[in-house]
């Protein structure tokens, strides 16, 4: 996998954004560590999906790329295929529910790709997935188990690495484990001594779980706001290389997570979704060991206004 | 002047953050240009003014600064005053309205500098000023009409010529003019090809009145959303540098400075206050001329988060 991610940075090169690495002054104290902060809310798409997905389809075969590819999403991913595609001239098409934000829709079509809505009270998406791909011989990208995916996700903590050298810890939020699973072998393999810890919402805690004792467990639409999270399970790929290079996984509240959003904008003028801010919640709620240099991965910053609202003005 | 920057500059190293600069290919399609803005947003304490409040307490004789400086203001002035001082050793007392946020004076307590509130109904802050000058020996540093202050003003826009060598055109916020001018005499002196434009709120014109007319013009508490622009007039020392060195001054709509704010915030994931988006928002709404490579500085970050609520929930 490591040699994988290497290939990935080459394929991203002027595509992707490298993106900066922020610090604080006041964050720095308040932990009593030095925090590097990998800003992929100002990726493409605002979010780590775009290098995932943008590798997943350059590395298709010629034949597969006519073809087209398909994904179902509503979230980050789809907006990531979408760009991605529209880039590399590959026709993509998207599997939402009817029930998807409208905003979202229109970002994923402004992309050129084709929306396909169903509706989740009728039918299972992987089915309406299904159907698609035998009928237009489609390649599906996955949102997380995926290797090409999980690869172009491990390229931002390689950027990381490059930048900083070296690191006594690396926090990253975990969904499905593909942004996990592809950081902790970049940095594993790119500084031993470097401690790598998940963080999931305490509400949608099964990759914890499934880390801890080893048996994959799910979780059902959980109520976290951190909706980037809210995946089922870790997958078949992403299960094995969690267990294998993650040292730890831990949980932050709710409350930790609005807290870490709002020091975020109103501190470091970074414009953060719940999910991308699960690091700095557990470095400020001390849901983990806090010292040296730390890495933190900031997922994305695809929060809208309604959202972010809710969290400033705290009740 | 210029010599004045270049001193700043190399005063200010190590104590202000080198702020990054952000592109987006979004706003580069949209506008017809390359266009590169300063993130000052970033700067300590939020705002481009911690630059020109510590090149000025730093430059004070050894006597002034152990009798401590003076400042009325209640805004980003008075936190960068209140840092500054902290940084250097000095006493700091800020004359703020008894009706100043409390956030903020939270905020200038905080930088451990004392807070003397008067009661804008019954007093003049300059008299109130005045009498504690006289009582204790204090040196004013004001806001905007002080070289040392121009100069620290200036240092931002130097930077973004060294990092982007050359620029057709350079946009910057004008409120009393020390950013502007200070920005101004920079950019003639490195690049003298570039035009440097003032953007002012429609509702606040007085230095595009005064520029255009070559008489002074005041305004009163102009209703603008864009609060770091509600200065009276360009200064004694501003205004002239301004006659000088800007090539022209344009206005902006409130809701061209809203649709800048909430493009930042959804596009590219800054968190910009009103004045600090004038330069976005006169390129979006055709204000300025745009092609080439076009220099923005973004002036400031702090926005409270029910005036931001209020922009992005648009009526």
């Amino acid at each position: 996998m490591f040699e994988k991610i290497k290939h990935a940075g080459a394929v991203l090169r002027g595509y992707a954004h490298r993106t900066p690495i922020m610090t604080s002054r006041t964050l720095d104290e308040m932990v009593g560590a030095r925090v590097f902060l990998k800003c992929e809310s100002f990726q493409r798409v605002g979010a780590f999906k775009f290098r995932g997905a943008f590798n997943a389809i350059s590395n298709l075969p010629e034949k597969e790329k006519r073809q087209g590819v398909l994904t179902y999403s509503s979230g980050n991913h789809a907006q990531a295929i979408a760009l991605a595609s529209k880039l590399l001239g590959v026709a993509a098409t998207i599997v939402m529910p009817n029930n998807a934000p409208a905003i979202k829709r229109a970002a994923t079509e402004g992309y050129g790709a084709r929306v396909i809505e169903y509706d989740p009270d009728k039918s299972v998406r992987e089915e309406v997935a299904e159907s698609l791909l035998k009928k237009h011989n489609f390649t599906l990208i996955p949102p997380y188990d995926h290797a090409d995916v999980i690869a172009g996700q491990g390229t931002a903590a390689f950027e990381l690495f490059e930048d900083e050298k070296t690191l006594d810890l690396l926090l990253t939020p975990c969904g499905g484990g593909g942004l996990l699973s592809g950081s902790a072998v970049a940095a594993k393999n790119l500084d031993s001594n470097c401690r790598v810890i998940g963080i999931e919402p305490e509400l949608a805690d099964d990759a914890t779980k499934s880390f801890h004792t080893k048996v994959l467990h799910t979780v059902k639409n959980p109520p976290t706001i951190a909706d980037g999270t809210r995946t089922p399970s870790l997958g078949k790929l992403t299960f094995p290389l969690v267990l294998e290079y993650v040292d730890d996984m831990k949980t932050v509240s709710e409350e930790a997570i609005k807290e870490a959003v709002r020091f975020l904008f109103y501190r470091m003028k970074l414009v953060v979704e719940p999910s991308g801010a699960l690091g700095v919640a557990a470095l400020l709620s001390g849901a983990v060991p806090s010292h040296g240099r730390i890495g933190v991965i900031i997922s994305g910053g695809n929060i809208d206004g309604e959202t972010l609202t809710s969290i400033l003005t705290r009740e």
